[in-house]
């Protein structure tokens, strides 16, 4: 299969999440760190649906691990319960062993509750240590990144 | 060591813990599952402290596990927000492989919060068959057990 | 429009809720509180689908509250990491003031992961007194009933 | 009472946490998200014991609050169940109404595990405008600062 086969074929990712009673501290919004929950939760989902591999198999069959090194939180207006956030997924940067992803939540109107910049880094396991990300997954990555820029 | 030593030396476990902001709901009152999660949380402290065992020394280590199969939660009245919750563990009953224990919650009064009995029983992994509970801690448990008669 | 008609068009409630990485422990499965998060969100859902009114609005609207008195949790077999777990909710008792609800979990063969009983009282806010379980909740929570009855 | 005395009085907070069983993930090490939990609850902490106002009673008496705006996380290695960390809160930076505070979790050897820079802004609720700091708390904070200074 060619890859333009694949570009045309990939969808960007939207996931939607209602604000639970749980997921709200007294002052009745969502408690802050549960927008890292929510924006790692997309990611998960992200790399089992995009790229094919959930983080299990990833860890426990292919002997590799995608940790996250660093991430910057930006909190525009705080959902509130029962609200239904839209979460989107977009790659910023694809470097050797780095993969920098923005995900959004965003309410019904298109404006953003908050934005999150996750950094991960691909590794071999049990070594910790660095490693090129695989073309296979370097393929799909280009592939989403080029689905998500015909709609932007 | 003699048992008698080990059953003076040993103390009734407690645990102390503050009601925090991300603990608690748009009512102000703790969210009905973290009561669980305080009740695991005390019966993990008490495998760690009171049977030596932590549980991931347990799991990786002595290929046993401790799962959960049973438990009953009791709420009395709700800990709010900076409320101090003193978490107590007792041992209800001890079976072949079964252990049954209540985690109590209590205020400053000694009035009751929540209490909950959790049933666990004793596996190998990764086979998943129950186990007969091991002479070291069956000697620890009813060691623990005649400690806190002695208080109660 | 008769009780009968609403009978007819009330659904079960089905949820479903894939194991994220997030809410297992370091054994691979799902971490036991998590369980009953999973089954309070399934009532929130009920709450909110079926009576028509979520928490939020009930507490701040029309100053009541649904709060769980007991809770009763089955662990039949533990979901794992990206296992989709089907949440089912039956009403298994209704009182003057208490409504008893049997979440259970299942897998794609439909055997249980886990079932959850929660005992709920309706009250007063911010009185905190019981209260008679209202006509209109009543009504529906019969029609559901009688919805799943079907079904079964 | 001088400034002199209570910058004499204040000490750097210092919060232990052990990790536990829940809060890690399957491959064993802390879930990413709860770095943030931890850092929130520090603040929390340092809100309720130096500041000498619990965010609850800032938000129902007082009636401001003290929202998270941005939070940058660095990972610097992940603790492991069992392992305990040691929480320390700086103040970066106090401008008209935000506050920067830099929460680090280290290890028993003072080596960093992770690294949160938090932004909050002191506001007006319920108008959520944000609010020239308070000089009760701009002098806390400028004294907790000083104390932290003398031992770094």
């Amino acid at each position: 299969m060619s890859q333009l086969q694949d570009s045309t074929a990939v969808q960007p990712l939207r996931v939607s999440q209602t604000v639970s009673w749980g997921h709200c501290d007294p002052a009745g919004i969502i408690y802050t760190p549960r927008v890292l929950d929510y924006a790692m939760e997309t990611l998960e989902t992200w790399n089992r649906e995009i790229l094919g591999v959930p983080w299990f198999k990833l860890n426990r069959e292919l002997s590799m691990g995608f940790p996250t090194v660093k991430a910057e939180l930006d909190f525009v207006k705080p959902p509130a319960v029962d609200d239904v956030v839209t979460l989107k997924l977009d790659v910023v940067a694809l470097g050797r062993s780095s993969l920098t992803t923005l995900v959004t939540g965003q309410d019904s109107a298109g404006e953003d509750y908050f934005r999150v910049k996750i950094v991960s880094v691909l590794i071999s396991v049990p070594e910790y240590t660095s490693k090129e990300i695989i073309p296979e997954f370097r393929q799909k990555i280009l592939a989403y990144q080029a689905a998500c820029e015909k709609i932007n």
